[in-house]
């Protein structure tokens, strides 16, 4: 009996696809670069005990599982290992309760960033992670992955949200990990080590995330600057201000000129970075205070709006910058997290990196947390440009780590970063990984080679 | 050679303690009940390198090793087990870096709570966990047993501010877990899980925390009730509101009159219960909003005061009720969290409880949280009380759990919790506990006996 059909006994036979275009079609993420292997079938459970089910026939085979959300992480971490049972966890999408008095939801793996967060908002609660894929990648993989995104310089990354996890661990048990409660410190945390460890010691079943209440509409303060020493002086200074905007993000003069070249709306010649700041605290002062950092760090120009529409044209320009960079070759979206005083420093070596490989990088950065997404393009094709690009890849991650920083800040280390991780802890730590990684799936079939080897 | 004289060739010998009235003293910290056993030695290291040696002394000679900060904590985790090195890392108390740019800071573990946030304070920057222990607590402790506080109910846990732990593990190795980025992502959350673990994983010698900046005065809301119910209803309305107190605590009947027993404040003839809200966002309106809560759900009394003297003087009661309480027999501290719906009625069961077992039961709580603290009464030396306490304390716990709660929201498991423990989880999650423990300590020697066995 063949491997699919034994799954068919285990499963009911329609959560089992092996129809070749279908599986290709779940083979990889969107990390450019990063290999994929090719898999057995792919499994859509309806339940936890269809999942369990499945980690039980994977032990007893000893095939590898690769679970996954809707596939749109940025390092690899979901790709395909050669015979592997590709679990997507899509079809476990309810929104199992949102809970006003303890401010908290209850969720399956499959429901969507931005449907949890408009079920909550229309409860008056809010959801903060708000990762860029928000539209389209799942709690589950959020979780997986501890994904941040633009409010994380105020409000934290999605482990600060996570409550609560129903796993499948790679001993085939079906736990139940962390609480419903405020505060809680019986036993280790095992919750928190879940998160974010990209399916390689448990499959989520069933999330339970801490919510706040909706919060004060925001205001936009956006700056335009000539020079990145003086937006990253605007970043130091609104830092030292004691304001924590709830967003502060970097656009450069790169991302600016491939939106103007696609969409023709006159940034570039008017700024060679930008900075887009929000505030949400009522009252007037901090979005005042984040307005005169920017003027009195030499902003050319520097304006705040209250006005939604008018806020969110300000935001395109960041938004815009990604397909737009896609019109000009393949994107490999960069991750390092370097300390906030850093960033200048980080952007000017940057900049010194693609001269060096003669490779367009161009840059957005969550700025108020540090974090950079350096964007190397490569035409599609162009097998000399690519290499030249690698060599660029390795020097930001040897500059960032140099300057104090992470070779991830937000995306994980999947397939991309585990040479990065292995330059940026030290050997007994990634022994300590190993141990974990044993004591929760002795036998390894869990997303194995993803993270460390 | 015995085992002191061989521990002063691996450590300089002034580190090493044995004169029993000294090692007496270590032996336990401020858990009633919980029992102790009797220590080789104390030693208290200056250094890292010391805390390693120690380390690889008892892996060597199999001896268990006990580490402890300032022996505040309430359930017993840092008690003497027989024949083990006392560990004290109160020696190690340098304050080694606050740095204004990257918000945080960096300390030996010895450092006690106050003295940090004094020394942020002083550089505009704000420390926020504050257990009621920051006089005398140490970060260390604060770290290893995950403490709590007042600020919680809006800031967080000591967990939400471990940026990066230096460690010595079970296993002999000195590794540096987390980061000093604002975000990161490389690897296991091995930091997060260290937090909390009770210096049964690993020996903290090096704390990086994040800060704040420096946050706005505090206005401070007070409400008389007559009932628990009326109470309840309040904290209820004001988590309701939308607006997040920066404390919200409850302060029962007996404490009351064990504080005008004392000091004949005359607050028993005015309130049953006495609910104390903090609030710090900026502008009158939260303050207000809490207020008209109080008011609304049937307070009896009710005033805001932005005098810090007269705000401190409505704590008072709080602060003072310990104290008060022992001078009627000791004090057993519970700290048992419930999902804040449940507040009223986990109160009205404890009160059950105490008429069934005939026992002295007052109540302070985060009532914002839903973490209580039964303060459980027994006259010293009357040993029928003290099994009828034991019995109230169990009935305790089993209605926490029944509600949905957890056996200890910020005080740790230790000894007392441990039977606890065992109710609260899953027979595989104790396994995946002891999985951890295997894997990070293999001999067993790090405070070996607590949490689980």
């Amino acid at each position: 009996m063949d491997l699919v059909t034994a799954l068919e006994r285990v499963v009911p036979a329609d959560r089992v696809l092996d129809d070749p275009d279908v599986v290709e079609s779940y083979l990889q993420d969107h990390a450019e670069w990063a290999e994929y292997g090719q898999a057995v079938a792919v499994v859509r459970p309806r339940a936890t005990e269809e999942v369990r089910a499945v980690v039980a026939f994977a032990a007893e085979h000893r095939v590898p599982i690769v679970p996954r959300g809707a596939g749109t992480g940025l390092s690899g971490g979901a790709n395909a290992v050669d015979g592997c049972i590709l679990l997507s966890l899509e079809a476990m999408n309810a929104v199992l309760e949102i809970n006003d008095d303890e401010r908290l939801a209850v969720v399956r793996p499959g429901v969507v960033n931005d449907d949890l967060r408009a079920a909550c908002a229309a409860r008056g609660l809010w959801y903060p992670p708000d990762p860029a894929s928000a539209p389209w990648s799942t709690i589950g993989g959020n979780v997986a992955t501890n994904a941040g995104g633009l409010c994380c310089v105020k409000y934290g990354v999605t482990r600060d949200y996570v409550l609560a996890l129903e796993v499948v661990t790679g001993r085939g048990d079906v736990v139940r990990l962390g609480r419903r409660t405020a505060k809680g410190v019986a036993g280790y945390d095992l919750c928190g080590l879940m998160v974010g460890s990209e399916g390689t010691l448990g499959v989520i079943t069933e999330i339970t995330v801490r919510l706040r209440p909706k919060r004060a509409p925001e205001r936009t303060i956006a700056g335009y600057f000539d020079s990145m020493v003086a937006a990253g002086e605007a970043v130091r200074a609104v830092s030292g201000s004691g304001v924590v905007p709830s967003a502060l993000e970097l656009v450069d003069r790169h991302c600016l000129e491939a939106v103007d070249a696609w969409k023709n709306m006159g940034l570039s010649t008017e700024a060679n970075v930008v900075l887009l700041a929000r505030s949400d605290t009522p009252g007037e002062d901090e979005a005042e205070t984040i307005l005169r950092c920017f003027r009195e760090s030499g902003a050319t120009w520097a304006a705040l709006s209250a006005d939604e529409q008018e806020a969110e044209a300000l935001f395109d320009a960041r938004r815009l910058a990604y397909p737009a960079l896609e019109r000009l070759g393949l994107v490999l979206t960069e991750d390092v997290c370097v300390p906030r005083a850093q960033v200048p420093e980080m952007l000017a070596r940057i900049e010194k990196t693609a001269a060096t490989h003669d490779t367009l990088i161009a840059n957005i950065a969550h700025a108020g947390d540090g974090n950079l997404h350096p964007l190397l393009i490569t035409p599609i094709g162009d097998e000399d440009a690519r290499r030249r690009a690698q060599a660029a890849f390795e020097d930001i991650i040897a500059d960032a780590l140099e300057l104090g920083g992470t070779v991830t800040g937000e995306h994980g280390v999947g397939l991309l970063k585990r040479g990065g991780l292995r330059r940026e802890v030290s050997g007994p730590v990634l022994d300590l990984h190993r141990a974990i990684k044993n004591a929760l799936d002795p036998l390894g079939i869990l997303n194995p080679g993803k993270i460390f080897v």
